[in-house]
């Protein structure tokens, strides 16, 4: 099949690339380098290096004989994303190409905009495009099962058989997320439901737990392959956080209690999910939900477990409760349905203290990298404006209209001035690998 | 108490900010004009003549012996709205200034992304600039009935109590909204119900049915008072525009098989319900949402009614069954509560043909306005691109981003360039009376 993978410069999306391009599809890749651009903004960075777009194409076209091909631009800019649909022609398209991080949506103002805008804009863009070039072509939209917050109740897989009154109708799961950027997933959904209902396309939102991991069978292949790996304050979600702490036997940083409850997946479960929500696409018109987890912890549950994992290794760690800087319940009832990806073939992989280890042998290697100042939370979700290292949030409200609009736009009296063709004209080996040495193109 | 109503020249906006004047509140007007635009880009307009703002404030301050007090400016500009809401320091915010129109969001993509975008930014800024200076200030927002689309059980406001596999929670009702402005407004109430529980603000998010009617106590007052009436396929609302058609016995034009019934109510009590909200505030944290309508009617009652009604005055129409240009149940069960207003004091002005002769003899006196050509439905749900006059798309997507972002911007090659400082230096008087004689100040 002819596949789209859209942020495939990321975490997950590079991986993603490289499973479907494995299995012998014929895979595209999208992207903005937003991450690494905001990387250098904010001080932030991959654990593992990681080589630029060009390096992984060439080396996964070495390692594999397949070849990925890349598109840099943004899907904010209509006449760039429509454009490579209409060329690519796309059967499935994986939407990973989102601004992924709560807390970034929470520093202020700016941030919160950026985010809601930078995501719902793309997603439009997106069913527009799919509408006009490919209407046939499946869009599998990455969500967060932190669209449903909480309830007290079972959380089903995005529908809810409701009796009320002595009538009865099955109607979209309630939602109540916790943060701008879950906020946003949830009006992407409601956006792609109703885009399936009125033109007769077809979706599949994934609602995606909470990814720990480092390696794939296809990172695996050549260090030139690897994933970003993030652990701080803005990008790192929990466990791979806790993972980083434990090998610089820094303090694990519980946020409260810990008795929040989440849905978990290995990124190996993440590649092969998507590859069955595509090779089982839903009918034309229909909007469908899965939920995309393996097994629910809490916090501390995790916590406890990555310090008895490395108390074998040598590595005595504490657990430190943090002021939890969000706003969330801090033990509740939590029990969400997963059982349709499992019905379409999936194998999970759990956590086991082995795959912990494993994961701590390889980002020992890469302690020397850590850098510890961007480990603790910086945003207070209480708190409307955050001091981070995203630059003044003029210039990243800037960014934002520049890459929503993909035009000229000047600042004041012409002090600053940048264009979206000029993000696009950076050669993508801008951010080549670090200095470090760990990995250099054969 | 001091009060600032957001979309203050518009057809509910200035009439509500001369209501709660005339009780002795203290008013502001917050708007940016963009209807008046765009009536001046699309070719509609008002039935009814209306003054310039300022005018309407000069007469109001004449008939009245109050003062409201104008601030010309765009919400999605932050500098501007947190400025004035420092400086005016409101205990409650009525925030009707939203892009109001289904139809419009519908036309193509830039219609849509400038709807979502417009909507949710201004209404993101509201709650920021709310919790930076005015964290105590209630926030009236209006919603819509539409949030609900459908369902096949009874409606309830806002929340549901949800039994299920033998738990029990209220949670948020499930949202099935029919257009991109309705999407809009649904991912508005998603957005303040989070905010009021990370940062305690208050709100009360107004569902509001389909409003018809011409005139309020304060609008009868003195023709220079008098609001918008807009009966075109683009901002018309379903009531009013039988109602234009029948003054010149245009073919009543139901959509579809007119089975679809919806909420509606007199402008009159629109007025009364936001006051309503505003006497009997939320508290700290509280998100609450009200049904705001009367009454339920089917399509097709009320072309039938407003055919009799016209009847008994010399006037002969027929029904006429368009292709519904939307996707909607044709026929459905719709049961939605609306006891909440009742509770805190409404007292309905139920639709009477009374009512209805009286809003057609004010109607008669303006028929020479009536642009025929404006009044069928010009979009189609079904199609990505709708050919409208709303000016070549790209345009639309340039005011959207000089009013989003407030800042220079130039198009091309400088060819068009705009400012938002350009738009608040045009006069409020620019969209002076029209020159038909019918309305003069004094």
């Amino acid at each position: 099949m002819r596949l789209l993978v859209i942020g495939g410069d990321g975490y997950l999306g590079w991986p993603q690339a490289m499973f479907l391009s494995r299995k012998g599809h014929h895979v595209g890749v999208v992207d903005n380098f937003l991450h690494r651009q905001l990387d250098q903004k904010g001080g932030t960075d991959s654990l593992i290096p990681i080589c630029s777009l060009e390096e992984r194409i060439a080396a996964w076209g070495e390692v594999s004989g397949e070849r990925i091909e890349p598109f840099s631009g943004d899907i904010n800019d209509y006449a760039f994303i429509s454009d490579v649909i209409k060329r690519f022609k796309p059967e499935a398209i994986i939407h990973y190409g989102e601004q992924p991080s709560a807390p970034f949506s929470m520093i202020d103002r700016d941030h919160a905009v950026f985010t809601q805008v930078n995501n719902i804009v793309g997603t439009l863009n997106l069913l527009f495009a799919i509408k006009e070039h490919q209407p046939a072509c499946h869009l599998v939209k990455l969500g967060t099962m932190g669209e449903y917050g909480t309830p007290n109740i079972d959380i089903e897989e995005g529908f809810i058989d409701i009796s009320h009154n002595g009538r009865r109708d099955i109607l979209p799961y309630p939602k109540q997320p916790g943060s701008f950027y879950h906020l946003s997933k949830v009006h992407d959904s409601h956006n792609i439901m109703f885009a399936c209902k009125v033109w007769g396309l077809r979706s599949t939102d994934l609602n995606q737990g909470v990814v720990y991991g480092v390696e794939t069978e296809e990172t695996a292949l050549d260090e030139r392959l690897a994933t970003r790996f993030d652990y701080d304050g803005i990008w790192g979600t929990v466990l791979n956080r806790f993972c980083v702490q434990a090998v610089i036997e820094h303090p694990l940083t519980v946020y409260g209690q810990g008795g929040q409850t989440r849905g978990f997946l290995d990124i190996r479960d993440t590649m092969r999910c998507v590859e069955l929500a595509i090779l089982n696409p839903p009918a034309p018109g229909e909007y469908r939900v899965f939920n995309q987890f393996t097994e629910q912890f809490t916090i501390r549950q995790l916590a406890e477990l990555v310090k008895e994992t490395a108390r074998k290794k040598g590595l005595f760690l504490e657990i430190a409760q943090e002021d939890d800087p969000r706003v969330e319940a801090q033990a509740h009832y939590y029990n969400a349905k997963h059982t349709r990806l499992v019905d379409l073939g999936l194998k999970p992989h759990y956590l086991s203290d082995v795959l912990l280890e494993s994961i701590l042998d390889r980002l020992f290697r890469y302690r020397h990298r850590i850098r510890k100042e961007t480990i603790l939370p910086l945003v207070d979700w209480r708190k409307t404006r955050n001091p981070c290292g995203y630059g003044p949030s003029t210039g990243l409200q800037g960014l934002a209209i520049e890459l929503w609009g993909n035009r000229l736009f000047s600042e004041g009296n012409g002090a600053r001035s940048w264009s979206a063709s000029a993000i696009n004209a950076v050669p993508v080996s801008r951010w080549n690998m670090a200095s470090d040495g760990a990995v250099k193109p054969r």
